[in-house]
């Protein structure tokens, strides 16, 4: 019997419907193919491919904008939002319009065109990690950006245009609607109950055991209740933490469920094409000292989604999701996949 | 420079950024290959692949369940909801779970295995959009439902998994988010206007000119001020009618509108892969007599999504679009394409 389970976090409800009968195994993707790195703007040598470095891990202290880097962070060469414009908002009769004010950043993960994130080390997950942190930090001074989102597309199902280990930043001036209804969800929730509904997650995950993927000293991954896709993760830490900025003092653990979670979702999956994104609490005051608040009501998380279904008329129409594995199921099957750091 | 431009209903916003230089010709997608119909369960003589027929649009007097139809409507085979469960509402733990209890039908929609709905006859989408009104007519009588939502996903990257051409309808016990959002941003507008937010859209959509694809005498078509996706559509009657069921005696000028606005972007896009959603005002009050209320801030209407982009981790991640393709351009390029009735 299908099942409508809502997300206690966004209120959105999911149909977990196994009727068509796929089963972890039916979604053995073929592998993508790995285009040629002739030309590709993010190899070594070709630096001049792409506009002058933002910052770079070097530890062969090499120059800017010239191969030795092992993480290198540019302005993305099509920005859907320009740093340069001003914030222009205007009327258009009716309607309402916003300059498109923002950064549009890419982190290109290794030097190696054809060495896939699972396969990365752990320092070298570390140093991404770093860089990612060190962007949010450096962005969050500039106030005229709300919200700063890191993203990552694998594979041409997922939306990437370019094969190249990499991943995005984008800052906006406004802070997006669906981190909006995770925060007046999660603020919802902590009015009736003074209590994080993430951590509250976290501890029903722990004593259920049944989604549960990955667990270390101080994070967790699951299969989420209401997952909207099959194989859909939630990576979170177990202490209460708003700001993913915040979490730099766990950052071997952090670096370790990440690399043990996608290593678990490559293996079992032969490499799916996925999204990630990392969700962490808006931009609402300046990050230092006196202003500095923590939030009780928010936790960072990464949302992990290979992209195994099509997004169809059904989801699009009602903003419901169908999807085809329990993820109880998914987990189990994640679990049981060894994997070694 | 990139636009943010805002939905005037939903209040999302959207990027237009073509940066990337996405002009119309350049969404010229490979003609979707036609698998063979040989074993299809929507084809003449294949009716007992299906569950029995609900019903059919039969002008020779043939026995239901046999060939003789020219539009047919079964149960969903694997149904993402079952209309035999019953509704139940529970906790676990945290968590909140609901039977999924429903409806999911499917519209074939001619028994030409090989003729795409833009080579439809007007009467025979004349008869399509009929029996969808007769559908939720039936369905209405359910007070369980609160929500009938028909969609089409043409193609495999829409989300359909047969070729056949066919829309579907699904029955649901509570109304989804999405139309929530435009209920309630509809309502909004309502109460500081006192005017419904989609005739001003009309309004200024006919003033400006500049995103209208198509008009006739009593339906509109035109690419959104804040379009999603290259392209993007939305059909709709010009004057007030909440409910897609109320529009029965318009559908003449509805088959013409929704024939030639297809056949445009067919002809412009060589035949892209889409997805449609009607949205219609929900099932408040049973649809009788004395409970009949017309609703001033909501007004019917079809989006058109043809699946050009792919929606990536930035999407998943703020709930954001990013759109390569300025909706004036669409639409001056939709409107140049000669097509006839």
């Amino acid at each position: 019997m299908p099942e409508l389970r809502k997300d206690p976090v966004t209120g959105r409800w999911v149909i977990i419907s196994t009727a068509r009968g796929k089963r972890p195994s039916d979604f053995k993707p073929d592998a993508t193919p790995v285009p040629d790195s002739g030309n590709c703007p993010f190899c070594y040598g070709n630096e001049s491919m792409t506009p002058a470095e933002i910052c770079a891990v070097r530890r062969d202290g090499s120059a800017p904008n010239t191969p030795g880097w092992s993480v290198r962070v540019v302005p993305n060469k099509f920005p859907s939002l320009g740093i340069d414009d001003h914030l222009i908002k205007k009327g258009v009769g009716m309607y309402d319009l916003m300059s498109g004010f923002g950064a549009h950043e890419v982190i290109i993960e290794t030097p190696d065109h054809h060495r896939p994130v699972d396969q990365l080390s752990l320092s070298e997950i570390k140093d991404i990690l770093t860089i990612y942190q060190n962007r949010v930090e450096d962005l969050h001074r500039d106030i005229r950006f709300r919200y700063i989102l890191i993203f990552r597309n694998e594979g041409r199902e997922s939306g990437a245009s370019l094969y190249h280990p990499h991943s995005q930043l984008i800052a906006t001036p406004v802070t997006p609607k669906r981190v909006k209804e995770e925060l007046m969800g999660a603020e919802a929730y902590y009015k009736t109950k003074e209590r994080c509904v993430f951590c509250d997650m976290i501890n029903q995950e722990k004593d259920s055991q049944q989604r549960i993927v990955y667990e270390n000293d101080h994070f967790i991954s699951f299969c989420p209740f209401a997952s909207r896709f099959p194989f859909e993760l939630c990576l979170l830490p177990k202490n209460h933490e708003p700001d993913f900025y915040a979490s730099r003092q766990r950052i071997d653990d952090m670096a370790l469920a990440l690399k043990m979670t996608m290593e678990k979702l490559h293996t079992a999956l032969n490499r799916p094409q996925y999204n990630f994104i990392i969700h962490s609490a808006p931009n609402l005051f300046p990050r230092r000292g006196y202003w500095h608040t923590i939030r009780d009501d928010y936790h960072w998380h990464f949302e992990i989604m290979p992209r195994l279904t099509r997004v169809a008329g059904f989801e699009w129409g009602t903003g419901f999701y169908i999807n085809p594995t329990a993820p109880e199921d998914a987990a189990k099957f994640l679990r049981e996949v060894i994997v070694h750091a």
